[in-house]
């Protein structure tokens, strides 16, 4: 569902290119697996795309983009895949000052330590924080009502930001722009929300230019899910901004 | 995971028996999948623990009980079957007055509505109200901190039950017993809180009696998960109420 974020993303900064979207219902959350489980749904997901011939993988979720992104070079290359991992990295170490990044993602994300990583090996003298939010994926699914509620909820879970505190926040789940708006009025004006899915399409950009792979072919979407085809066009839409046409269910 | 629930009563009502649980750790949850999905996941548990050699099957989840109940009785018949739903419903109608029964479940349950109409199968002049409750599966596997925040979520999701609406509260998933004494606290003694964990536990054990099934070989319980024994684990002491012991991991 979050990937739909990164989507949209894409869809803006790449307005002539064909998306083939994949969504894994059936097996969704990915954030509770482990790692081995992360690595085998990854591999039918992406085996399935490319048999349906696309140029370039966009591992569109965080778990699968820290867990997986080796394992799908390894197994795939020379095709390009690329994950949101590393350009929200990036993008967070150019936002932040010596306060440091605090990541927000699921428990997963955070227990994997992926994030930490990725920012320590870029400046190792920014000061990084993880905390886990593990009611944010599923309140983000239920669309934009109870605002007050909602509003609880990120409170109680950016408790003991005290000024002095980390000005950088790196959304490190692609369900979680949907709260950015929320966070930017929580925190004020002086904090950074950095989130993968903006950064992720910037970078995914740029690197098919430059190695001759941009479309011209005027741009669209298909849409595949492996469960839910009603759930995935309700929910969905909440996270790409508009309405979900034509869905496809496959069985991987 | 909320199914370690129905196994802890099981085993104080049937302290002679040995169970074997399977939890789908690697699929789960199955709150919002659909239908035949849930359908391909339970046929496949029941093989397996069928190949193993159990003389009964107690399907521990409301989603599943819910959807593939009558398609696991029709594999497998005449091995007994159970689920959670039809006990849930008997102890609700027992315990309910005229103000009537608020069932509080997750998305799919709700929307299913099996718990809706097994209650008014049972007695169709008692008003029979559904809640969901999106984000209390996720709470309770949070485990037992934070009461205060518990607390707040919780009430949000009761907010309307003014006095002289449903009196009885049935717990229609597996997962919410663990909010019992806190619901019980915030609603006052007059509201009755019934789950499906307890009254399951009572009808499997009449069940197994009445058909000559009881076992007699002392008990105990062998553990099998299909992904994430660090987390079955961690989290699973929550519902189990003691710490789980050595877990074989399975792949269906």
């Amino acid at each position: 569902m979050g990937g739909l974020t990164v989507l949209a993303a894409l869809r803006k900064a790449l307005p002539d290119e064909q998306f083939l979207y994949l969504g894994d219902t059936a097996r969704l959350p990915y954030g509770t697996k482990t790692v081995e489980t992360v690595q085998r749904y990854a591999a039918k997901a992406a085996s399935h795309l490319i048999d349906r011939g696309v140029k370039a993988l966009v591992v569109a979720c965080n778990t699968a983009s820290a867990s997986a992104l080796q394992t799908l070079h390894a197994a795939f290359a020379p095709l390009p895949v690329y994950g949101v991992v590393e350009p929200g990295a990036d993008a967070a170490i150019a936002a932040a000052d010596n306060s440091g990044v605090l990541v927000l993602a699921t428990e997963s994300t955070i227990q994997g330590g992926a994030y930490q990583r990725a920012l320590t090996t870029r400046n190792a003298r920014i000061p990084v924080y993880g905390r886990a939010c593990p009611l944010w994926v599923t309140m983000a699914e239920q669309g934009p009502q109870n605002a007050s509620f909602t509003r609880t909820v990120l409170q109680h879970d950016l408790r003991g930001l005290v000024p002095g505190g980390p000005t950088t926040l790196l959304l490190g789940c692609t369900h979680f722009p949907v709260f950015t708006n929320r966070l930017q009025d929580l925190l004020g004006a002086d904090v950074r929300v950095v989130d993968s899915a903006r950064t992720t399409a910037a970078y995914v950009a740029e690197q098919l230019a430059s190695t001759g792979l941009l479309g011209a072919h005027g741009g669209g979407t298909r849409y595949l899910a492996t469960d839910g085809v009603n759930r995935f066009v309700q929910v969905g839409r909440h996270f790409l901004g508009e309405e979900i046409q034509q869905v496809e269910v496959v069985d991987l």
